[in-house]
């Protein structure tokens, strides 16, 4: 097996087999061609290449997040590297393992007015679980460094390596225990080409122990708070299909003390659920007896697990409503969103919920008082859709109810993952988001990511700001026949018109929503996609009979709707449930 | 006048007013809206809106490099600002004054699991002349603060007034007076819309103080070293148009003494000069007598200015062969590019050579002997050209000859800048290219900033992959008709076949080249420009008659190179030259 001459690249590779982290997106370029033919070469990894680099993390970042475990991108030195940023802090807030590595020049050639050449160690401080700094390998650049740099010849071989194995070890363990990204940054100094051959492959540095934590002990005692709260709300962020036993679902959705809040990206389904949250909360905001029923609403017990909540308003509610305990259960991390966190569980939430739940329900009204609420909502909902006309909000209704079972789904922000909400899919489909940090810049890129490593098809909701912004997505060859792309196109940022700013005004257009006459039809082009597109209700029920059918090449079906009606839809919906 | 009801929002764009910035690319958002309304209702700014942040930073970049004046991008909170970083890293190390305007939460809404919220204060700070981090203003928002975040309100809303604004004036005054990219950060409270009317403008709120350094004492006690030197070489790096007085020039030019070596971004003419560095270096690198040849050229005092130089293969001799002195010119900054800098002369070059020079040139063969090498290669270029057959070479031959007087032009990293060293361009082109890192990232959006506030047409050449990375840069309303684009599609990264470890393999292809079949024209048809493509010389040279007519709409030029020919043409030149 042909590998780079240079130690430290091949330390680098062999930590990475040692950990099984088998997913390699290259970037491509010259200072990090040590670690491209040593990954590249290697049998034991999958390497992708992908050109821009602010995609190619996001098409990772997709990976990472399907498998739950790390996935590397690998970019030349310079520039290249801050285009890494964006998915970095998405990773960052939804705890995804994305390992960066960035190869580097000698530290030497920093500052000097060298080319594609900045100061990469720690250059995401602020966002990253790690960052490994490798100290530079000198062995094989002996005369380099005597004329230019002799100081970094008194550090011996050895010392590098192992110094450079301690720091992996490190990182490759934050990505894998703590789930956070990391940055391992990788100087080389010239020649970068040189290969040796090695039969048998260097015995792996690195050994890999996971352990799991759990405060099974410190829940037990709060079991009896648990079973003595009448009013106990459940409310699920972004959370992975299947990661709650389905007879805890069920003890959670029969109890009469408990309301359990969910969001598409919950991937959690009961009849007895709340989903939609803000089709409850708006009505109450909007009645005379708001005060009332807030109170009414407001639990003892707050009881949280999952990533960010994309609802603004069951924000707002706990924050001016807050529980007297608020439990979050995450093995890593917990962000005090209601400004009344009391207890952090670092465990799974399965496990919690087998140790808190148990058949002995609590007496309350608090379920059937707002199951109330939720059915006269859903009858109001159901009536309003009948004579509703062609609009974002009739889209989605018409998309939710049509996506074939077994789906991977994923939503662009922001107005895709609001408007999902208001609807309800097939219980098996599988619903992501990038809820971390929330932004338009590479929603395409991780669904395409996410696919590849995905069975069943998938399936990308998106405005088209989203598209547009990211649309360098589909730059790769890495798109499989069976990806979909559903792009609602409102000509412009249409969740700005929802927003208090629109005055319909010429500077609201060109500064807030941006509105635009562009389709997705060059683009799809441009990439090997199939086009279909609609514009009014029969012609999407029509084209959405043909979308899902098995195809030989990918599909875009663009609908566009009316960018100055849809705001006032959206708007009138919620005036109508309340 | 409608201003926003935030007075640090006044604060901010009075500040920009007093310092006559007035250049503002806004992204879309609605945490920045109470500065988007506040610059785009007042007239003294002329406002852009570009969606795809890291897009909009390269255009404001392109802006800015044309004024040497600060511009200003503004986003929302959130991932928004790290689209940015790319741009700001190019800035840094290019000397432009870019400055970033970011909306941010309340201090106390940041990792408490609320969407588009990041640790946006100080994230740039390895590449940021200055990064100021605002504070929350209050008074618009007591009730909201009382409630979640009382200790805001223990400062006067006086104090933090006043402390905004000292800190927007050490920014600004940075951005000015060291050209270096400053990052602003604006926290802002809800409610985000609220207007109020303002007749008089509020009082500006800085006073705009700019001094120039300079050195000229000490210049002058070193024009004895500069007059008994007899090797004296000048090397021009990135470099404005004009900068340099004709008679200073000529001055250069005729001193037997001096050899001026520059690239086609010093935007430095005259027959005596070296342009086409590599055509001199390669062929001494190949000759037997290397040794003795380097030592010829090796200067006593290398005399530098402008910014990052291309050719490696100056900086690799320079560093062998290093001068006895360096001198350095620049207001600002001097990188000790080849580890023997002497002296930084803290002043404006035009200034420092005034000084230095005079009539009384030194008796020496330096000039007369590399001129004779130059000659040389010349006229075997000329040979080697009459049999080249159709390559990267002989377009940038063919477009170097053709490009039409007057015209600015943008040259992509890294290929197109490399290949243009090689042809003179008219003396009345003006060039440009990002090689503060060098990247790929932004090329096309610099070009389209810049030639927003140029009077010329603008031609911008680039190579494929750095036409595709930055394709969003098309996606704005501010391309003029007369805007240019001639890509050079060789399918995939052309360059890496030139360096030493193409093998021609699947996974060379894949990985380093990652060549391609994609052609540019849907992308021009997307964005409303004219397509003409060239497959041959004769196509190009019929094509590129009609290609530079005045025209309604802007116009791409797509020419086709054959992917596995260039490189060896390119080599060959070099081989044959020697």
């Amino acid at each position: 097996m042909k590998q780079s001459s240079i130690p430290s690249a091949r330390v680098v590779v062999s930590a990475f087999k040692s950990k099984g982290i088998k997913h390699i997106i290259i970037s491509p370029g010259s200072r990090n061609a040590p670690l491209t033919i040593s990954f590249t070469e290697n049998p034991f990894f999958k390497c992708y290449s992908i050109v821009d680099e602010r995609s190619a993390a996001f098409f990772a970042l997709g990976m990472a997040m399907q498998q739950k475990e790390p996935v590397a991108v690998l970019c030349t030195s310079g520039s290249a590297l801050l285009n890494y940023y964006p998915a970095v802090a998405e990773a960052f807030y939804s705890c995804i393992p994305l390992v960066v590595v960035s190869a580097d020049r000698p530290p030497y050639k920093i500052d000097v007015g060298d080319g594609q050449t900045i100061r990469q160690d720690n250059v995401f401080n602020r966002h990253i679980g790690y960052s490994a700094n490798l100290k530079l390998d000198v062995n094989h650049a002996i005369n380099r460094l005597k004329r230019y740099a002799p100081s970094f010849l008194e550090l011996s071989q050895q010392s590098i390596i192992s110094y450079n194995t301690q720091e992996l070890e490190k990182a490759l363990n934050c990505a894998q225990k703590e789930q956070l990204p990391v940055h391992i940054n990788v100087p080389f100094e010239e020649p970068l080409y040189e290969l040796i051959d090695i039969t048998v492959e260097e015995q792996d540095s690195l050994t890999n122990q996971v352990s799991t934590h759990d405060e099974l002990g410190a829940i037990q005692s709060f079991q009896e708070s648990w079973n003595n709260a009448k009013k106990k709300m459940v409310l699920v962020g972004v959370n992975h299909p299947n990661e709650i036993e389905k007879e805890l679902i069920d003890l959670l959705a029969e109890d009469p003390s408990v309301i359990v809040f969910t969001e598409t990206t919950s991937n959690l389904h009961h009849p007895n659920f709340f989903p939609s949250i803000d089709s409850i909360i708006f009505p109450i905001e909007k009645s005379n007896l708001s005060e009332n029923l807030f109170k009414d609403l407001q639990p003892e017990i707050l009881l949280t697990f999952g990533g960010l909540i994309v609802s603004k308003k069951i924000k707002a509610f706990l924050r001016q409503y807050q529980p007297k305990l608020h439990w979050h259960v995450d093995e890593v991390k917990a962000y005090d969103t209601y400004f009344s966190l009391t207890h952090h569980f670092k465990t799974k939430p399965n496990l919690f919920l087998k140790t808190v739940l148990n058949n002995q329900y609590t007496f309350s009204d608090y379920f059937e008082k707002w199951n109330t609420v939720k059915l006269n909502y859903q009858n109001k909902r159901n009536n309003y859709l009948k004579k509703v006309p062609f609009s974002d909000f009739l889209v989605f209704y018409e998309l939710a109810k049509t996506i074939p079972k077994d789906y991977q789904v994923h939503l662009a922000n922001s107005s895709s993952v609001r408007y999902a909400q208001l609807f309800d899919m097939d219980e098996s489909v599988t619903v992501f988001c990038n809820r971390g940090t929330s932004g338009i810049d590479g929603s395409t890129s991780t669904a395409v990511g996410a696919s590849v490593v995905c069975n069943t098809p998938t399936l990308l909701i998106s405005g088209d700001l989203s598209f547009f912004y990211d649309s360098n997505a589909l730059w790769n060859n890495y798109i499989k026949k069976d990806f979909r792309i559903i792009i609602i196109n409102n000509s412009g940022g249409g969740i700005f018109r929802i927003l208090p700013g629109n005055d319909d005004s010429e500077k609201f257009e060109t500064f807030f929503e941006t509105s635009h006459k562009l389709s997705a039809y060059h683009i799809s082009k441009q990439y090997g996609f199939d086009y279909q597109d609609a514009r009014d209700a029969s012609s999407l029920v029509q084209e959405l009979k043909e979308f899902y059918e098995p195809s030989t090449t990918p599909k875009i079906l663009e609908i566009f709707t009316p960018r100055k009606v849809n705001n006032k839809i959206l708007l009138a919906y919620f005036d109508f449930i309340s």
